[in-house]
Parts: C-alpha cells; structure tokens; sequence
C-alpha cells in the first residue's frame, strides 16, 4: 500500500501520481483514447461525415448512467477493501486480547508455553498473509512439524488422515487454518494440565475460534470477485460509450471534443481501473493492503505482550509488487 | 459460477462474453429492439410521422430517473447475493471452528465420534446446498437413517411424533434441520459419556446452533424475492419507454437513433437481467454461487481436521446447468 | 405476499399485474393524472395560453430531484421490509434451534415436557403474527390459562398485580410477550426440577430471549412509520410537480405531452405507492409478508423436531386482504 | 411524535399538514423566497437587466448537485433518527427480558424484591427520556435515595467519593447511569443472598449491561451532531442558490420563474429542514420520537410482568412542546 | 470540535463560519479560482477566444458526475467519522460498565483496588486520546511503572521480554494495550485473591476484552486513510474541472461565467476539504471529535462510579490546535 500522510498539501500528492501505478494506467487509457479521438475526429472532419445533427443530448444521459453505475461499482469495491482491513484489525484484536489474557494466566515462569503462543499468534498472522497472496513461507509449517517432533504422543496435525506422514512435496493446502488449530488444541491441553479452568478456557474461545473466521472471510473476500456479468458489462458499456463519444461530439464541438472525450473517459475509466485495484485487497498492487507489514507488527506486539523476545528475527521479504511499470 | 480472474486484461474478459448466459441475453435483447426501433424508424421517416418536435429532454429525464431505479435494483440484488455468499463463508467458519474443537476435545483414539463428525457436517453443507436447489442427495438421509439402525433405543429422526417411521417416497422435508439436529444431539450425547463437560459443550454451542441460522438465512434469501410490485413495475416501465424511444429520438436523430436506442436499452435490460440472475444466489446460473464446490471442500476439509480419512470419495454430480442456450 | 417464480418469464410476470393492488392504484392514479392532463392541454391549446416559452429545463430538474428522493424513500421502506423479513427468519432460527436444543437435552420419555415446548413455540409465532395485525386468536390465551388451571400453586400469568384474575373481556394487551414468559418460565422450571442443569440453561438462553427480540423489533418497524413531514412532503412535491407538469410540456410538445406527463407520473408515483406498500410489511397487502403461513410452518416445524404430534391441526384462517379492489 | 396511519388517504394526511412545524417552517421559508423572487423579477423586468443570456442549464447542473448533496443529508439524518429508534426499541426488550427472567428466578412470594426492580427499570426508562432532553424528573433520585435511607449498611449511590452526601441543589449529573447502577447492584446482592446462582447472573448480565449501552448509544446521538462544516456548508449553498436562481431564470421564463424558484427551494429547502428536525430525534419536536410514552409503557410492562401493582400512577407530564408556532 | 446547537438559527450558523478553519480554506480556494476565472474570462473576451461554440453541456455531464463521485467520497468520509465517534461512545460504555459492575462486586472497604480500577480506566481513555494523537501524556507510564515499583514479584510490563527495564527515552510504543493488560492483569489477580469467582470474571471479560477492541479500531481509522489512487483522482479531476471550467461557460454567459464556476467550484472543492477534514477523527481539526474531553469526562465519571475521589485533578491540556489560520 502506498503509505501518504492525507495532509491536504494537493500539490504534493498530485505530484506522486506516478507512484501509483493504477494511475499510471489510467493515464495510459486516456491518451489511447485521446489519439483515438484525435484520428476520428479528424476523419470527420475532413470527409464532412457529420451530418449535421447534434446528439450529445444522448451522450449526456448514457454518461449519466453510466456515471451512476460506476458509483456502485466503486461502493461494492470499496466495501471489500474497507471489509478486508477491518479483518486484518479483527486480527490484530483478536491476537492481543489471547496475548494479553494467556499472560495473566499464564505462571510468570512458564516461559515454554509463552513463546509457543508468541510464535504461533505470529505464525498465524503471517501465514494468513502468505495464504492470501498464494504463497505461505515454508518455514511456518517447518516449525509446526517441529512441535511435534519432539512430542511423539500427539497425532501430526500435518499428517492425513490415514496415518501416512504428508511429504513436504504436497504441504497441506490450508496453512493459516492448520496454525489455528494448533493453538485451539494447545489451550484445550493447557486445561487439561491444570493451568487453565473452565472459566478461563470459555473466555479465550470467542478469540481463539474468531481467528478462523478472519481466515474465512479473508478467503471470501478474495476468491469470490464481483459477478462476471458485471465485470463484462461495465467493460464493455465503457468501451462502446469511449468508441463512439467523439462522434457525438465532433458535430457540435469539432476538434475541441479531443479533450472533452480525454475528461469524460478520465472519469469513467479512472473509477473502473481504480475498483479493480482494490477489489482484490490482499494482492501486491500499491494500493493492496500491506497484510506482511501488518503481520509483522503482529507478531512482535504478541511476543513483547506475552513477556519474551521475539523468538527469531524475521527478515522482511523484499518487496516483490507484482505489477511493476 | 463463472470463476475468472480479475485480472484486468479487458480484452480476453470480453472476449469471454459468449460464456455467460445472462450476457447472451442481453445482446438477444439489445438486438431486438434494435429490429424494432429499425422498422419503426423506417416507418416514421416514410411516412414523415415526426412531427417536427424534439423530445429528446423528456426522455433524458425518464432515462435518468430509470437509471436511479436501476441502481437501486441492482443494490438489492447485489446484496442478497453478496449475503448468500456471507453465509456460506459463515458456514465454512463454523464446520472448521467444529471441527478443529472437536478435534482437541475428543481423545485421538475415539474414531468413530471423530469419523461421525465429519460425516455429520460434510452431509450437513451437501445437504444444504441440494435444499437450497430443490434436490437433496436422498444418500444423506440414507446415512443419518443408518446411524439409527445401529442404535435401538434412540429415536429415530426421521420418525413422525406418532411413532410410524417415515416411509421413503415420503421423505422428511428440510433435511439440513435433520442433520444439524443429530449433530446437536451428539453433541449433548457426548456431554452424557462424559467425554464433554458443561464448559466444553457451551464453547461449542454458538457454532452448531449457528448451522441452523445459516440454513435460516440461505432460506430466507431463496424464498423470499424482490416483492412482486417492484418486478412488474420495473420491467413494465423499462418495455414502455424502450416502446417509445424510437418515437422522441428519431425526429432528431434519423436513422442514427437505432444505435443509440440500442446503447440505452443495453445500460437498462442489462441491469434488470444482471440483477434477475445474482438476486437468487444458490441456483444453477452462471453466476450463481458454487455452493455444490463450496460444500465439497467443507466436507474434505473437515475430515482432514478431525484427522479420519474422508468417508467415501463422492463423485462430483454432473453439472446441470438448468439454463443451457 | 404474492408468490411468484421470478423466473424471467417476462409476459407472464406483466400478464399479472392486475393481481396486485397497487399496480391497479398505480394505473388509476397514472389514468386519473391523464385525464387532467388531457383537459388542461386541451384548455391551453385551445385559449392559446403557453406563451411561447419552452420550460422543460427546469422540469427536468425538478424531475431529477425528485427523482432522488424517491430512491431515498424506497430504501428506506425496502430496508423496513427487508429487516422485517429477517426478524421474521430470525424467529424460525430461534424457534428451530430451541426445539433440536430441548430434543437433545429432555428425555425422549417427556413427552408433556415436549408437547408443551411445541405448543409454546407454534403460539408464539401465531400470536406474534395476530399481534402485528391487531387481533390475536383468543384460543392462544386460553391456553395459556388452561395451563395454569391445573397447577393451581403457579401464579396466573394473566393476573394482574393485585390478584384478581383478568376478566376476558379486558385481555392483557400483549399476548407475544405472555407466551415468551411462559417459555422462560418454563426452562428455569426444567432447571429447578433438575432436569437441566446451569449450562444447558444458558445455552438455551440466547434464544429464548431472542423471542423477545424478535417481538420488539416487529413492533419497531410496525409502530414506527416514516416520518410524518416527509411522508407529506413527498406528496405534496409529487401533486404538485404532477399538476404543473403539463403546463410546462404542452408549450414544446402539443398533445405529445399527455404520453409523456402520464409516464412520467408512472416513475414518481410508482415509486411513492410502492414504497407506502411494503414499509408496513406485517399486514395484509398483496406483497406484505406471509407471516401467517410462517408461523404455521413454524408451529408444525417445532412440533416434528420435538417427535411429537403437531397438537391440533389448525384450520387455515380465511384469507382476509383488507384492500379489496 | 406526531401519530397517524399511513393508510393512504393522501388527501387527508396533505390537510394536516398545518399541524407539522417543520411544514409550517418550509412553507414559511418556501413564501418568503417567493417575495423575493417576486421583486427580483419585477427589478430585472423593469429596468430590462436580463441581458439576453439564458443560464439556466448551469442552474440545472447546480441544482442536481445541490440535490445530491440533500440525499447524503437526508440519509445521515434519518439513520441517526431510526438509530434512536431502535436504541429505545433495545430498551423496551432488555426491559422485558429482564423482567420475564427476574419473574422466573424469583420466587412468587418476594413482592419487595420484585416491586424494587419493576420500579428501577420503570425509573430508567423515565430517567433515560428526561435526560435526552435536559431535565429529569427530581422524583426519580428521591426514590434511589429512599432505598439507601433504610438501608445505612449499603453505600449511598449519590454520595461523591469523599463520603459527604450531594446535596440537593447539585444533583449528580447522570441519573441514569445511577439507576443501572443500582440495577446491577441488586442484582449480585440476590446472589449474594443465594436467590440468583452464578449462571442466573451470567444470563441476566447482557441485558443488564445493554441498559448502559442504551444510555451511551443515546447519548452519542444527541450530543454529536453533523460536523459544523457541512452544517453551514450546506445552507450557505441553499442560500446562494436561491438567491441568484431568480437571475437565472427571469430571462428564459419572465415571471413563471418566480413559482418555479418557489418549487425548487421547495424541494431543497424541505430537505434540509426536515433533515434538521429528524437528526436530533429525543427532543420535542413534533417529529422526535415520542420518549416519553415508551418509557411510560416499559414502567407499566415491567410492573405487569413482575406480577406487582404498578407502584404509583404517574400523572402525564403536559406536553411542553418546544416549538410553538 | 466546534460543537454548536443545531437549533435552526440560520443566520447565526452562517456568521459562525469563520470559526471552522475548513470553511475558510473553501472560501480561499474559490476566491482563487475566482481570480483565475476572471482574469482567463478577460483573455478570452479580450482575444475573442471563444469561437462561438457552447459547450456547457457537456460540461454539466462533468459536473454530475463529478457529483456523483464526491457523495461517495463524502458517504465514506463520514462513515469513517462516525465509526470513530461510535467507538469512543463503545470505550463509554465499557468504562461505565465496568466501573459500575466492579463497584457491585467489590466490598466497599476495597479502596485500593476501587482507586486502581478508577485509575486504570481514566487513564486508559487519556492514553487513546493521545496516542491517537501522536502523543501520550508520559505520566501514565510513569503511573503504571510506579505500581510495579511496590509490587516486585509482578513482572514489570514496560520491560522488554529480555528481562531489561526499558530506558525510559525508549518508551514502549503502543501505551493504551498496556493499560488494558494491567487491567485485565489485575481482574485477573483479583480472581486469585478470591474477590472475584469465575462467573464475575467472565462477565467483566467483554468488557476489558472490549477496550483493546476500541484501541483496534482506532488505529485502523487513524492507519489507513482512503486509497492513495482515489484520493489523487479526486484532487485531479477537480482542479482540471476548474481549470477549464470558464473556458466552457464564457462562450454563453460572458463575465457572468466567474461567479457560476465560483459556485460550481465551492459546491465540488467544499465536499473534497470538507472529506478530507472528517476522514482522520482524531487530529486536532476544528471539527474532529473532542477526544480529549472524552477522555476527561471518563476518568471522573468512572471515579465517581467507584466511589472513589478523583485522583488527581487533570488540569486541561492547553488547547493546541494544528491548524491556525
């Protein structure tokens, strides 16, 4: 995400424009459909095609339409990325109330149990960030098979069902959901050891359990886009509408409908290009969330909240945006 | 559903347009009326019909006030469909939130509660997704039929009050209730053999009694459609100025009002039929949810989770799109 | 409620817009609208009054405005019906999850335990719908009272504070809240018998008062109508933009203008008729909801889930629309 | 609140409009643009200043704005007017749901204990509605104090901190919050006592906390209006507009400008004033929500529910309307 | 904030608007645009520039969806303020809730604990404000390391995991969860103590869980302002919109075009400034939330609640606001 202090200096932020790569896109389509328009026009122009009649009524009123459907493509767009931070602050939420909770239950001394929940509250989060943009680090699955290993008694959660150990060529599809898990069987053993009561256990469940479903709603988020048809009609109404505007323009205008065209399509194009970006919150464009940074901070609160350092320094990933320009 | 990727190249969505069958109807639409606005248009400039009176004004303003109906239809539509997929999510949330508890509830050893478990809520989201498509796997009721048989002395669930089991060609109505019912007993079961105790069995409360509100909701979105005024009024007034549109474009625009007739006609049935299709979510259109996906993968996930190997291996139904074109 | 497939069958579904009421009030008002207009044009033409100037400008404006606030006024009037629809489904979740509760936690032997869950549970919903319409089914309190005639030690719920009984011809004016009491009261009895114990009571807990929730929400929307300035304002705006419109059409559009006054008064007042039927969503208009048919089903639901009989078969009451046309 | 039926007699509810003050406001402000404009004209005519320009396609832009702009107004006035709504549509079910399940836990015989409570839940409700508009009933303290006073064990709510009893004339500021105090109060001395169990408890928390919640939600309302910007932003808009409409309008229409002035500063005027009396919805306008008998009608519910006599007929309080015209 | 009465005295409203540095920045704004206009509106006239071509209409297609556009950065804006406002009212309503609910469960010789509950309350309201605002009063650290001072066997919470005290010109970043921890810390301890059983604390869990919810959601509005694409967008669009604005309206109207691109450009710039002042509530604008008082107003009603004087009289910070005009 680009990062800005809304700090009303509207110079500068206009000149960081091309920073943003949505932008740089949107630029990109107005002056296609400005040479477009400037090629018709002139077509018009000189073999006289115009007829002279002025129809830029109709063209106001499909721009108005077509305006008033962008709108509710920019809401629905706009709810999903607004939807999908306020899970990753559920997130954060959830992760410090477990923290802040198992560290009053929890003995001072018990220093295992302690970074085990830091670790795995960290886990979680960065799994869930890895999940979301298709690719978990190896080494959280690494350090839940590592649990295990040294506890023979309880069942691998990596493995299937039939016993077979799952070889590390096929990792388990459902990364976040396996550290969630681990945490919920981890606080059930903690009562069954006699650490945490009834009581305690039925108020950390709201948080445990509420983990899974920022896991959930994350998923829903992105694997479910707004309805084909829409995604094709809004696309298609907005290329026939940039297509023929010049014509409807030039009778009344003549080369002065280049830029009238370049503004309109500005407007329409730029809030289409701009709900597609953040339609799909989770991924690298500039404007995604940034969830990598968000789990980072996630897991250090957790280990500072849950009284031990943090258990290895994790090196940021280097920035890998995706859409590069 | 259409699943895509939204991707951004515009040229290979729309190149895909042919794939959705709400897209083929509303350029079946579109065209027809543009075979009707010809003939009529032709009609009017033979017959020097026009009267000499721009009324193009008028019908800007209809069109405007049609196109703010129209975003309201669409919002509506949009909103059960984007629920209907909320509650799908939620059902997903909570099958893992069961499983995963269960999972560290009950002893590793006790494969048949864990196996039953996973039967029970991979049938419940299969279940739920034939109910909601008039068709339920009649094996689901073979199943929870079959658990009973095993066991005499508790009543059977498919049994009326009166004592006589149901017979098969008439078989419970609302089986969702029927398999979200024997889980809640289970659960209380367990609670009896004293593998729960009351805290554990409370946790685990707000997640199957929360089964039952997903099926409410999923109901009450399928039964319960725009009210019927609104439809009628909608499509009666979208007809009549579709009707005459012609008639207040031609005077100024000749022949040139066929395809503009025909851009405004696409903004406005495409709207109505793009809501139509999403407004009912748990169908068999293109655009409708994959509950039967969705229900599959909950039944794999959750077996994983309760560590048994998945039941049987269910063969995908062949997919019956009930609109073929 | 009309029922209807909204299947796309477009004819039919125009075919039958003579079997809603307010599609025949839209029409009446839309003819009546023609009718004045018809004269008033007449009237103008005929004495020559338009003065040559052309004012659909500003009609246009006024239309869009209006326009606007038509849409406001049906959001909210869909919202009321939509949340009514949902308390409504909230109910059947509430009711269903009660009974598959009780089933699992009373012994199959109880079975006056069952039968009087079931009954409660099926008046409630039936007292509910007869309370939102005005007049409850009296035999819901006589059985209430017959209830407690065989038990003499339990104090009357239908006395009032200072001992006498009720007389029945001064009912309690709130029967809904009666029978929810008598649930409630009902499990703390199960309770004191030692039949369920302080968990299973406060699993149960959410739901039974839930039914209070329901029951006041219902009364929210019924009792609460949009506000009486702007219930008056949109009238007297509608009236009078409709009055004046000729007047500002006729100078343009000779006797064109009827057409068109007429379907523009079809957009407003559709909007406003339509709006008035649904905000109230509990009574008896053709696309109110079926609150009657929900709680029979309701009733036979619960009585199923609890294995017992369906205690008496209720004779549908005679539909009784109160707008007849 | 002014009460009606929203049957549909347009005529009839069109007559009483007289009897809105807001109505009478817009009508008042509607005349007195009229005049003006009026004298514009005349002004314009006379000494022939029109200039020949007609500029009343800008005014139309203007204007769409100007409404779309009265639609967000609307939309924030309304939610917050339906928030209150339903903030006292929440007070009336916790009210009940406490009464009903204090009517269970108690036994039949405890009149003091159920008299106590009819009357703190009867109190909150009346203390909640004074203190939405200023003044609260001095009754209400004397009755919290009356308690203490035969009570010399138990702490006095209304002294400070510093053990000196408030006096009189320096009542504490939020009566309200005394009485859910007090509430919750009783409420863990009956389980002190050992009338209430630890899950009783449990169950009756959410409701009586909720009572506090009512409170904060209310209060919020009242006290945080729309931020001061748009509030001037917005009428410094009307103001402008309907200022300079005249000039616009005069030189196309003559005088048929100045009803149509009156027609849009109708429709925008309407808007914000109506807006301004829903926004603020605990007060005394005729449009507020009427407080005062809800919380009447919960003291006489709660009294009924808990099987005591209603403690004192509450004379009404004279309607004091602020707003006299 | 500026907080005023919105008692409907328009004109005093308006001649308050130099108060809000926001309305002073629009007014700027469009003098500038004024200037610009006029002096372009000069040129124009002058070079006889304009070519006798109207464009306005197109420019009012513009200027609606222009319109169309800034109601939804406004709707988001506001939300964005609102929810903020909402979760100050929810920290309300937890602080009140607990203060009232610990006051129950505490014996009244409890001073310690009662001071330190009151304490930790205030002080968690005051650490919000000013964290939100970039800058938390130290003494609160100071409290919370003073209390560990005289209780060595605690851990310290403002030492790092490493054993460490954390320097003092190193102070913990994030002050409000390490209130909320040494509040659930301490109900915690009081359990322990066997002041509270496990009943009382689960029903003070929502209540402390609650306020980190509050702290969350804080710090998403404050973190994440709207996109950086839409917030340049905007900013784009309407300063070309007023760049060439006159260039559209001399043709027509001559110099009567500067005072309509002035009311244009104030209606369009006014909601942008406007959004952009509400977006971030917790600043020290004019019309951001008065958190500061909030929190004030919390300490001492939270001490009041507990019985306990006040602990020290906060003196009010002096008010600092940002932006000074």
């Amino acid at each position: 995400m680009i990062t800005y202090d809304p700090n009303r200096d509207w110079l500068r932020d206009i000149r960081h424009l091309g920073s943003s790569w949505t932008l740089v896109r949107i630029a990109r389509g107005v002056l296609l459909v400005g040479l477009y328009a400037s090629a018709l026009t002139a077509l018009i122009l000189r073999f006289d095609l115009e007829g002279g009649r002025s129809i830029s009524g109709t063209f106001s009123l499909l721009g108005v339409i077509l305006g008033i459907i962008m709108v509710f493509r920019t809401n629905t767009a706009y709810e999903r990325w607004w939807e999908g931070r306020k899970q990753w602050g559920t997130l954060v939420n959830h992760s410090r109330t477990l923290a802040l909770q198992l560290d009053s239950l929890l003995p001072p001394e018990a220093l295992d149990d302690r970074s085990a929940f830091a670790r795995l509250l960290g886990d979680f989060a960065l799994a869930l960030s890895g999940h979301l943009r298709g690719a978990v680090d190896p080494s959280i699955l690494d350090r839940l098979r590592a649990d295990h290993a040294t506890d023979p008694d309880d069942p691998d959660p990596l493995r299937g069902g039939d016993g077979r150990p799952v070889p590390r060529a096929e990792p388990p599809s459902h990364v976040p959901t396996l550290v969630a898990g681990e945490i919920i069987a981890r606080l059930q053993d903690l009562r069954r050891r006699g650490v945490l009561d009834g009581f305690d256990l039925l108020a950390t469940r709201p948080h445990s359990h509420g983990l899974l479903d920022v896991v959930g709603a994350c998923d829903r988020i992105r694997r479910t886009p707004i309805p084909f048809s829409y995604s094709v009609f809004i696309k298609s109404f907005i290329l026939s509408y940039a297509a023929i505007l010049p014509v409807g323009l030039v009778p009344e205008y003549g080369y002065l409908a280049v830029p009238l065209v370049m503004l309109i399509v500005f407007a329409l194009l730029g809030l289409e290009l701009m709900a597609e970006e953040i339609e799909e919150p989770f991924g690298l464009d500039c404007n995604d969330l940034p969830t990598d940074t968000l789990a980072r901070s996630i897991a250090a609160d957790v280990a500072g909240l849950l009284r031990c350092s943090s258990p290895r320094s994790r090196p940021a990933a280097p920035k890998a945006y995706s859409k590069v320009f």
